[in-house]
């Protein structure tokens, strides 16, 4: 492939209601059976007939409860709870695969390190190698609440506890155990050679351990690491750990001007530009002429509910949306400069941006760019943003499930095959190589990789 | 089924070495490939071919390093290290299987209430309620060292701790939402009623929460709860709590005095003595004649190695054996009275048991309970155990994997099921239903069926 190629992960959550919120109500959406085994094996090997690189999967962990001060949309809606754990979900989905790689949202504000380094190991294990980790540190105060605490970290010392965190991970993941150390010798009875196993010792602010990494290396070691920061600290947090970016801004100018910032970023932490894979939130509805897109759209539409997005877009943005007058510019409505500069953003800098706008731009249930088409247009305008702002691929929501993913696999996929823009077949080997083409570990600028031994 | 049906388990973990270490290195054992999903899956569909009711695997936080003050044969051995997260297998094996049942240990000391609650709750949806959980608190320094603390809370005040753990999970698993609270329903765009999923409050010595369980109900709500616990303290929680007990001593009257306990006990806890089912740790090599079965023994034994048997003892015994004389009395060589009661139990009893005797018990690398014969032995010996003991069944340990269930299944299970002592299907429904046929749910009398709602 001549160009560079686009990458593609799905984006999926273990629960009903994920970006396009309401469809779940539309007579062919199967969402509600995100609680079985059939609907993720099903899924993983649909994507994998996709040829996706990967299904990324979201995580919350409390509940949406500031639009109205209350739960009772977010029960009603199924905005983003019930919430089931995605980590249980992979080996299922790895052992009817052969390739999908699999994206998993952990919080590490609640786990201890010793045990995620040891799931995530798992993971990598069971999986030969497929599994990435998107790292996050939360935002909600529910879900403080519910571990027992007031409230959570400030937003800055979350990313420096989050810092830590990763060292002491690598420590576990690249330095416990030498390449090498494993040697399965049923002769000379000896599994592991003990001279090539190594204490961790950590000291920090937020940590202390000193003990063994409890799995021995898998495929990858350190999982594919993947992060969303967008503010200052978060974009230094990801230029030091991330290999994979996801961003869901909705216009062009901000996602290039993030991308950029991120790249250039990166050389200040020792890494190049290139290190790291951005990948765009996206919603795409297709259809084979554009006639038929667009009454797909308008159906979909119908079953859609602007109000669970606005009630999703209260809980990320701290704007309780449901005190606001429908016709009244926003920005007029809000004495406090936080929330203006938010609404700002929300809209674009447009000063006149009513609740009725909003509720327009959230006619699909969520606020992703949407590109709506047929085949040739869609494949030109995901080819459009690639080019105008550098990203890497997409990730690509659901609408009506499985149909909309299965619309981009039989239309969309063909179309940017024959552009040269996608691949035919899957690179042998693990997630990390099929996404940069050079092995399987950490690559040697990454700073985990100054913690292996021997 | 006239008589009273043998439960079955198959006992595993996540690991290499489990209870008959050295083992591994037999040239037909594939323990080895404990880390892929292949290991797993065909495991599963093995132990459903024979009708077992579940897979109990074992799990363990911590490296055992107290044998010579050191971690160098247990990496040779790979005694119960490396170690992977048992949990993370079930959806791969849920998915291979219908009927086999599930228990999964994990260590409720390093884990957030919250957070565990989900990971079972999903674990149940997957698997369609074939989910129990081991309930452990550790008991190794290795593993709060690597947590950060210096060392555990004390034994006792574990399990005030794991009680009051227990009372919060059952507020998130039985009260937060009513039967009926899921309504799925499309057309009135209600996916869940508001008004029956409540808030969990919780301000207890070591936790607080306020906040909603993240899932929805399963089929079982509360995994079917197994413990181990043999200390009086620990008889209490399990008396509680357990629905199943799991014990692993190797003499008759001990056996027999602990399940008496045990049915003591419950009444007080207002329950039933027949609300727990008791297993005991057994391992089993079995021909179809005496003399090929103690052929396989003598063949075995030659693979296992007693030393890392020792090591694994002095882990959860407290006694560094590496230290001591071979064929002076053990408990001459003990000024402790701590340790002396220890090496009693060891040796049941025997003044005389040395470093050479204990080497001997151990000949097959674990201290269970081992019955060698034919068939029609085997089943008589197993028969006899529980008329002599009350227990309910049996946690078979593995000894060359896979053969040794392959055995089991081709050979005993024939003989149970002809002395009408073991099931020919599996009955329908959930793990709980299938132990006590009394519905997919806590049993009335069970203390966690009190934090139900509406």
């Amino acid at each position: 492939m001549a160009k560079k190629p686009l990458l593609l992960n799905a984006f999926n959550m273990n629960s009903v209601g994920h970006i396009n919120h309401g469809l779940w109500t539309h007579p062919r959406d199967t969402s509600t059976q995100y609680n079985t085994l059939a609907y993720w094996v099903e899924q993983a090997k649909l994507l994998e007939r996709g040829l996706f690189d990967g299904l990324f999967i979201a995580d919350i962990l409390g509940v949406y409860d500031s639009y109205q001060q209350s739960v009772e949309l977010t029960l009603r809606e199924s905005v983003q709870w019930p919430i089931n754990d995605p980590a249980l979900l992979v080996s299922a989905m790895a052992g009817a695969t052969q390739h999908l790689g699999f994206g998993i949202t952990t919080n590490l504000s609640y786990e201890a390190p010793y045990l995620l380094a040891r799931r995530f190991s798992t993971l990598d294990h069971l999986s030969q190698g497929r599994v990435g980790w998107n790292i996050v540190t939360g935002y909600l105060d529910s879900a403080a609440r519910a571990m027992g605490s007031p409230q959570q970290l400030p937003h800055d010392e979350r990313y420096d506890r989050a810092d830590e965190y990763l060292e002491l991970l690598y420590k576990l993941w690249e330095g416990s155990w030498e390449e090498g150390a494993v040697r399965r010798d049923k002769a000379a009875r000896v599994f592991a050679d003990p001279a090539r196993v190594h204490p961790v010792q950590h000291q920090g602010r937020y940590f202390k351990s000193e003990g063994y990494h409890l799995c021995e290396p898998s495929v990858q070691r350190t999982p594919v690491l993947f992060q969303a920061g967008s503010s200052g600290r978060g974009l230094r947090f990801a230029a030091r750990h991330a290999e994979c970016v996801f961003v869901s801004i909705q216009d062009r100018d901000s996602t290039r001007r993030l991308v950029q910032q991120l790249r250039e970023e990166l050389p200040r932490a020792g890494r190049a530009p290139e290190d790291v894979k951005v990948f765009m939130g996206q919603t795409v509805i297709v259809a084979p002429t554009e006639g038929q897109a667009r009454e797909k759209w308008a159906e979909y539409r119908r079953y859609a509910s602007p109000e669970a997005g606005i009630l999703h877009l209260a809980a990320t943005s701290g704007i309780d949306f449901s005190a606001y007058a429908d016709d009244t510019p926003l920005i007029q409505q809000q004495p406090s400069n936080g929330i203006q500069s938010a609404i700002s953003r929300l809209s674009g800098g447009r000063l006149d941006y009513t609740l009725r706008d909003l509720r327009e731009d959230l006619a699909l249930g969520g606020r992703y760019m949407t590109v709506v088409g047929d085949p040739q247009q869609v494949a030109d305008q995901l080819q459009q943003w690639v080019a105008d702002t550098g990203i890497d691929g997409f990730n690509l929501a659901r609408t009506v499930y499985p149909e909309s993913f299965v619309d981009f696999i039989d239309l969309v996929v063909p179309e940017l095959q024959n552009r040269g823009l996608y691949k035919t077949h899957y690179t042998e080997g693990s997630l990390r190589h099929k996404l940069f083409g050079q092995g399987h570990h950490l690559d040697a600028r990454h700073p985990g990789r100054a913690y292996r031994r021997g």
